[in-house]
């Protein structure tokens, strides 16, 4: 039986949000898109309710909120009933503009539109060219389809690294933002490919190893992270490439993210 | 040699957006994600410059403001120089961000931060789901495959069409959102499916024709759109699956849009 429920960090996060809130984050611990919001959640200092939910096991109830059945979901309540969100990105923007930004409520996006445009072009780069090839280095079984998806993994990064601003810590120099936080998931999970995929950090170069200790030291990164045997246990049938969850389907058939 | 520049209602704005502008359109006429952002220009009414962008032979300087090379690409002219954005949903929300909404620049989001993700998450309906049966549909060759996409294609639009606000004439109901305009390129070709693949939009429903035609006479609409013959003669090689753009080979082989 795969770990149901997060542990470590992740788990006090979750054990200190059970309170009822009108937001609820329905989500699976181990789901790096869902850590995406959860981290965005953190960031802005939003009143939340966290709700584990069992991607083998759907609740009716989670179906009725979301008919694709994928984590990360929003639930929101209202005085006529709950309405849902989903959508990795989708739901990061509406946790940006539900609250205005503030000090109390600090924002994730920068707040210069172009800027703001320049942040949501890289979380395409991210979601079309840096996670198909990650994913693909995971699921690929063959020597030599993985070392022609560690190079391509290798050059979507590399082109990432070359527009973080200069001096850094993060993509946008000194203000935490959502690209961090998009790519975050991901990296906290690249120990992965080190071990089985012969994956080096510093083949990206020393700045890409710099902002990645950066991003990984981040409080909400780490809060929303459970213990790492428990990541390599539930993506050993990734790295068999024998997992049935959308996204591993839709790269098995060279198709995009879903 | 296919038609390079833009004729009927189209000309006439291409010739009345000569004017040098802060904000640069790099467009083809006929490209249905460029007109996306034509629209949302128009209805915002935001200042801009229209530069016709040949897609056969990229200027060197087209290629500095999009190292990918494809349209549409806005420019944006600072005192220190040119900046760029690209990928059409982006622009939209850039123009959407540049100016604050009011009655002289209407917005084309919803101003409820609900509504608005509503809109993003149907924006990814028609990118994920609408679009690449689209796609398939005019590149596929043989019935059956045809007969396919075009059963894939019914089944989203009806998806998107019980999501029109009751009453409609538009997506979100009595307002006009990037919603609409996202789609309307693209429902401005479906004249091209009913003649060479057999599609109906009575198949999809009553409710679905009255909102295409709601839609497609929207002056916005109108005015950024060519003469029917240019299309036709246009896509003759998208019918054929011969077409050598991005968007066809992906289609062909079998992965999302880029």
């Amino acid at each position: 039986m795969p770990q149901t429920t997060a542990t470590g960090p992740a788990k006090a996060l979750v054990d200190a949000h059970q309170e009822p809130q009108d937001l609820v984050l329905w989500s699976h611990w181990a789901c790096p898109f869902n850590q995406r919001v959860w981290i965005a959640l953190e960031e802005r200092k939003i009143p939340y309710q966290y709700h584990e939910s069992n991607p083998y096991d759907k609740e009716p109830r989670f179906l009725e909120l979301n008919p694709l059945g994928l984590v990360p979901t929003l639930e929101i309540k209202t005085p006529n009933g709950s309405k849902s969100l989903y959508e990795s990105d989708v739901l990061v923007e509406y946790v940006e503009d539900l609250y205005p930004a503030s000090a109390e409520h600090p924002p994730v996006f920068p707040v210069d539109p172009y800027e703001k445009s320049w942040a949501r072009l890289n979380l395409q780069h991210i979601t079309k060219k840096i996670l198909p090839a990650y994913f693909k280095l995971i699921q690929a079984q063959d020597p030599a389809a993985q070392s022609v998806a560690r190079g391509e993994l290798y050059t979507h990064l590399r082109t990432y690294t070359a527009r973080i601003k200069e001096g850094g810590p993060y993509f946008a120099g000194e203000q935490w933002t959502t690209v961090d936080g998009s790519l975050a998931p991901f990296v906290g999970r690249f120990f992965l490919l080190d071990e089985r995929r012969g994956f080096e950090g510093k083949e990206v170069g020393e700045k890409w190893v710099e902002y990645a200790k950066s991003i990984l030291a981040r409080e909400s990164v780490k809060k929303t992270t459970s213990e790492a045997k428990y990541y390599t246990e539930l993506m050993e049938k990734y790295f068999k490439d024998e997992a049935t969850s959308q996204v591993s389907i839709a790269i098995r058939a060279g198709k995009a993210l879903p």
